[in-house]
């Protein structure tokens, strides 16, 4: 059979993409993804299996998944209009990069602004649709820097800019006056603050939401417990919330994600900050025993640790592998991240076991 | 506080567009969807609580979908890797798009064909992305015509031919010696054959897509009792599935989705066979009294039933409305569409309701 060419109307942008592929396997303790410890209530789960012999399966869900929208919104301070909801951050990213991508210059490509390093799927979604992608290198401090911020914005004016804050994979919050920076200097442009990590830090950027028009806030349940149902949702201007709801698929969320997802954000609410609270506490414990044991750890408002390693990342990557802890590693980027880990905070026992780990690797 | 401009940023198709409103409110009967009747046993009900008891609702989902992709390919007997799977067939609509994007001409927006009247998600997906769309109108049987192929592809070569058989909302087949030559006529388009209501159709269009390089076939879950769940797959060669995985997000599908999906069609597919049974007898049922009341009905391959009345459908709408009975209507478009009505082929009571109101209204 002949070949069909296909290749002629793919983007271009695509030959050079490989998929993004967690990694796979088995390990005994996984520590890569920043997911939640296992910390649910037997109450809980009943809550939630509950629930889900409520499901009508033969239904449609609710296009305008009203009910989930209305504890969103509770959930975090603003109005129900103020609330679209995706399966997970990265549904809105690809959202936000669809609805906002109209040329400045006839036939120009539009441009988004993020860090490096930050959260991938900012310039992933940008690059298969097309658009340019423009990375701010964070300073030292894993912080934005005031002469980047300059730097960039002579250069362009982008359509969006993605940052986040907390910062993935650095763990710490962006400073304050230097994201208003950003803000205020591009005026024209969306500015999407990603709080994936927020419920592990001490304050959020709400307020920034409120004085700036050109700013919206990112959140979702993957880091506190729920990942399983992909449930993110953005909060941003009615008017910009509107035009959304233009491009999103109008069934884009499951039946059970929406039932379990409202369930998680009002009823099951306390047990949400019940596993931040662990978590938040085993953060300091594992970050102090690190730093006993000579690695420089960055401070964290997530539920992981940044830790510089002495030798190469890639050597500890293998060899907790090989010890059955799977962590995240960033060392085919090179450059800075060659020397740096991302390691989620698991379980008492599951730190346990990544301490335990370290020190014998460090004595071997 | 200043108004920020965002209007600048969206693509200006959007500003003629109003979102996807699906009908909302209450009915004691609603035929407007093609949802299947509610006929799973209490066994099925009750195993798909026992796989949801399962679910590990702090992971993440397979971002590869490995059980559910195995599981629908066999189900469509093709292979896995021939396998995407989707938030419904709108996800799948929406990553073709996406990825077939290449203009044909630099700065020329890539162009959809389709017919008229077909499933609007096509060309509402098509346009929110800023791309051109081609609209093949249907002929007088609701049948690809080849005058109209001929026409199309006179002046334009999609990157897209999306087609539906049994089309919706018309539910007859379309001819297989046309489509035939609507994809030998576009050897370097890639035709997609939506087959959403194959489960009712006497046959499928596999064959097409083994025997042309340039076919892709959509199916879904939402039409045979699972709607809730939003599950489609895209059918296609390994190559071009390798590029939709570059462009779809890596957890497209809650770990719900995946696993209750799977259950679906391998424990469950003999469910799903009764419920298509006792549908296809109700719609032979449903199809012949209307045509005793003097309606006339287009065969039907679908879970609907595709009706012209002698006076404005929006009237019949109104009516059945005002009864507690929501059915399809297309009326606001005009044309041909303002006389008639799509029905879902309901439970046989609600079939019941439904035909007692047309008599009822009939002699009114």
């Amino acid at each position: 059979m002949r070949e069909f060419p296909f290749a002629e109307l793919l983007r271009p942008e695509l030959r050079d993409l490989t998929p993004y592929a967690p990694h796979s396997g088995d390990y005994a303790i996984r520590l890569d993804s920043n997911e939640a410890p296992d910390l649910l209530s037997e109450r809980a789960k009943a809550r939630l299996l509950e629930v889900s012999a409520e499901t009508a399966w033969r239904r449609y869900p609710d296009p305008a998944a009203r009910a989930l929208r209305s504890a969103l919104a509770a959930h975090s301070g603003v109005t129900p209009a103020e609330v679209v909801a995706g399966a997970g951050s990265d549904e809105l990213i690809a959202l936000l990069l669809t609805a906002l991508s109209s040329p400045k210059a006839e036939h120009d490509a539009p441009v988004v602004l993020t860090t490096t390093p930050t959260f991938v799927m900012y310039q992933m979604s940008a690059r298969v649709r097309g658009q340019r992608v423009l990375e701010v290198p964070l300073d030292a401090d894993w912080d934005l820097s005031e002469s980047g911020i300059r730097a960039a914005v002579r250069v362009t004016e982008p359509n969006l800019v993605f940052i986040a804050s907390p910062n993935n994979p650095t763990g710490n919050l962006l400073s304050r006056s230097r994201i208003v920076t950003l803000i205020e200097a591009l005026p024209r442009s969306l500015v999407v603050i990603d709080e994936a990590y927020v419920d592990y830090a001490d304050g959020n950027q709400l307020d920034l939401y409120r004085q700036h028009p050109n700013v919206a806030i990112l959140r979702t349940l993957s880091k506190v417990g729920f990942a399983a149902l992909r449930v993110g949702w953005l909060i941003a201007r009615p008017a910009l919330v509107r035009e959304l709801d233009k491009v999103r698929l109008p069934y884009n969320l499951s039946s059970p994600s929406q039932a379990l997802a409202t369930l998680a954000v009002t009823e099951l609410a306390g047990e949400l900050k019940a596993t931040v609270e662990v978590v938040v506490r085993e953060r300091a414990r594992l970050s102090a025993k690190l730093a006993e044991l000579g690695f420089r750890v960055t401070a964290s408002q997530a539920n992981f640790l940044w830790v510089q390693t002495a030798t190469p990342a890639a050597d500890w990557f293998d060899a907790l592998k090989q010890r059955g802890i799977l962590v995240r590693s960033f060392h085919p980027r090179g450059g800075r991240l060659s020397h740096q880990l991302r390691l989620t905070v698991g379980a008492p026992v599951e730190n346990d076991a990544l301490l335990a780990a370290f020190g014998e690797l460090l004595h071997a």
